[in-house]
């Protein structure tokens, strides 16, 4: 029987992968899990552990070890570089190649800075542990860096965080690191005043947040700027440098920028020959297969799947999880000589995103809420839908330690890092004389613009 | 009053620059930490990061978060490379030169590779946060490439821990290894069998952990023996690659060797242009003062200092936060027209160290102490030292949840750890046909030849 058993290949140990993955534990074949983490990340709170409340291993878990019990499916840690359709094959960058007999294409996206890649190196993006912990240390560099100083023209540019995007990830980075300089940091600095720091989100359409109604929009939007937030709508970056942004509404000085804006698929199509959106995500059947591909299915955020009305599916993680597992059991059914041809459809539970303590939105069907009672379905969501045991309690232990306190647990900058901050980005910055937000005060470029989505 | 205000420079934040800076905290005086970390760490129960039970965040503070109510001290983030003993200034990497009236420098050592600094690349010794995440990810990515591969020969060389230095650091590393290899990474294979691994502990001297009696050494060596640990005493590195280490016994193979055997004070000789041991540490009198200079302290692991017998106090953490406390006491009285001749006297509580789950040895005076007892009195007194009620909590936390699952919360490789690790170290080595540790399986070379201690 083993030598009959097929060989099913999931690229992508994320949301996607690993459900497809556990929906085919009772299927009879060789599963392989290829991954270039060794960890499933839980990215809804990855915001969390750039911002210092939780450790990356609150919010990681190793694949291998949510699989252990998972007799047919093994493991492999590696890099995707191509995938051979007609051999059947998976390459990868620095082991053998894996043979399919399915394929599952989970490997999510990436950052997309519109076609300026040299603007990555000024704005890093949230999608990694690397990512995170990275953004921890510039946030927290920025203030020492503040302290240190005796300008006061180079403290107010420190202390200024520029969010270029304000997607739920940007909203949640700006209402953390509010809190961060508004409360956790009152009282740790000699020189500076962490409370006058200045967090700027800067949007390019007309509101915030928009996988939500424009109502919960507009609310998040009042509860940042409570939280001292500047939310600049309309506000389209046009290039990014060490010292800040330049927009269609002039110039932003600040060190620090952080880029929530534009997301882009893996490069799936590239591999697998196929056509794609503007985002870079493959189109795919109803059943999530690849057209003229039966073998191969494409879900999460690298496929452009549509939902019963015709328009695309969010690239968010109830989408994934739902689609995994809808392949994991089309599979198992398939495997048994059951084949089904039932579409994927997607059921939206709702969404939720939250804004600094006891502030959220969620939004179910036709019913909206803001609140505390929405903070409170988050808070609780989430722990859910973490996985593992001593994840939850860790991460209900932190939380509660920093809303008790108000302190964060995780405020880590290294020597390595330290040193890797310090050189050539430090120098000063041409400081222009007040620069009001006024749209003239910079010259527009006509040729390289972009605009945050 | 505040003009009269006499400048005190610490210069490091560990244990003893800390507890300098708390027991200044009534000092009419202004003062200045300087750390190139933002944090104080906890270095006693850093083998833990490095084995993933516990999170970088679990043994670190920031420095300025543990000082923030004292008002008299500032805390900068900054790396000192040289002291201006005529001015009076310690001048930094990245920043203007700070200047002092008084200056205690506890700044620490770093890994010594006994003047083969070339080994440091094959061989990460376990001194920073970096360090440990760093060796986390060696030792798991280790498993991950014996699983990928089909040759059983590079399986034996991925699956075998060579940790270089049998003191307290290096025993408790071996032993958490074996714990790891045994019981923890069970059932998450399906090539290898993990508790086929091997850990070898390498030791120059006659005994491990030699800072404790010889009975002590010697059930240490038993319990580490238990776990599977292949001790080996009386050998000495002569040279090291990234396929093993060369010896006075012959060659041992293995992918992943760590160093623990040698400590080097930081450049603090050089920097005061003073007299120091063949470790680097600076002779400093009885009030741990420089020669010739009452202004400037030295005191932890690089000075030289000795107690009534006239023997060099060892390199640990009470000596550190003693020396740190006294300095703080007689600076305070000096400020307030108390001057005091009284010596520095170390008062030595005991010594402990953990091999393991439930196995523990500890040394108090005459007293001997082995097993589950001074495993219970090693947890204790770690908890009870940890700064912070946050950390202390989580620590329990984690180390209940190992102990009661076999599990470990942190094993995390980031996907930049995993593309760093990848190149050209992970090429395949020259194996040598079945190696025994026969001593005339290498020629000795005469020259370059280097013993741990």
């Amino acid at each position: 029987m083993a030598a009959t058993q097929r060989k099913i290949v999931i690229l992508g140990g994320g949301f996607g992968g690993l459900n497809a993955a556990k929906s085919l534990r009772k299927a009879h074949a060789q599963i392989t899990v290829i991954d270039r983490a060794n960890h499933h990340l839980f990215q809804p709170l990855l915001y969390q552990v750039a911002t210092a409340t939780l450790s990356p291993a609150d919010v990681a878990m190793p694949i291998r070890h949510i699989l252990r019990n998972q007799k047919n499916t093994r493991v492999i840690l590696g890099e995707v570089i191509d995938i051979d359709i007609t051999q059947k094959q998976v390459v990868l960058a620095d082991a053998n190649p894996v043979v399919y007999d399915y394929l599952i294409v989970a490997t999510g996206a990436t950052h997309s800075y519109f076609g300026h890649p040299q603007w990555e190196h000024f704005a890093r993006g949230l999608k990694t542990i690397d990512d995170a912990t990275y953004i921890r240390g510039e946030v927290l560099a920025a203030f020492e860096y503040a302290e240190r100083t005796d300008s006061a023209e180079e403290q107010r540019l420190w202390m200024t965080f520029i969010i270029v995007g304000a997607g739920p990830t940007g909203a949640e980075l700006a209402g953390a690191f509010a809190e961060l300089s508004n409360k956790v940091l009152k009282d740790e600095f000699r020189h500076i005043q962490p409370n006058s720091a200045k967090v700027i989100l800067v949007e390019g359409t007309s509101r915030i947040i928009s996988p939500f109604a424009p109502p919960l929009s507009e609310r998040a939007k009042r509860d940042l700027e409570k939280l001292g937030v500047d939310v600049r709508l309309e506000t389209m970056v046009q290039s990014i440098d060490s010292c800040g942004v330049d927009t269609n509404k002039g110039r932003i000085e600040g060190r620090t920028v952080i880029w929530a804006a534009g997301v882009q698929a893996s490069p799936v199509a590239k591999w697998l020959k196929s056509k794609a959106d503007g985002a870079g995500r493959v189109f795919v059947s109803a059943d999530l297969s690849l057209s003229g591909h039966p073998e191969i299915f494409v879900l999460g955020d690298c496929a452009h799947a549509i939902d019963k009305n015709g328009e695309p599916l969010p690239g968010v993680a109830p989408v994934a999880i739902q689609q995994g597992s809808y392949i994991g059991r089309k599979l198992t059914r398939l495997l048994n000589g059951q084949p089904s041809n039932q579409p994927f459809n997607y059921f939206n539970k709702g969404i939720l995103a939250t804004i600094g303590r006891s502030r959220a939105v969620a939004q179910v069907g036709n019913i909206k809420i803001a609140g505390w009672v929405a903070w409170m379905a988050w808070l609780f969501i989430h722990i859910m839908y973490l996985i593992g045991f001593r994840n939850k309690i860790s991460v209900l232990l932190q939380w509660a330690w920093a809303y008790i306190t108000w302190d964060r647990g995780a405020r880590l900058i290294t020597p390595a890092e330290w040193a890797r901050m310090r050189p050539q980005d430090a120098a000063s910055c041409e400081i222009q004389p007040s620069s009001p937000p006024a749209a003239s005060s910079t010259p527009q470029s006509p040729t390289k613009s972009a605009s945050p989505r």
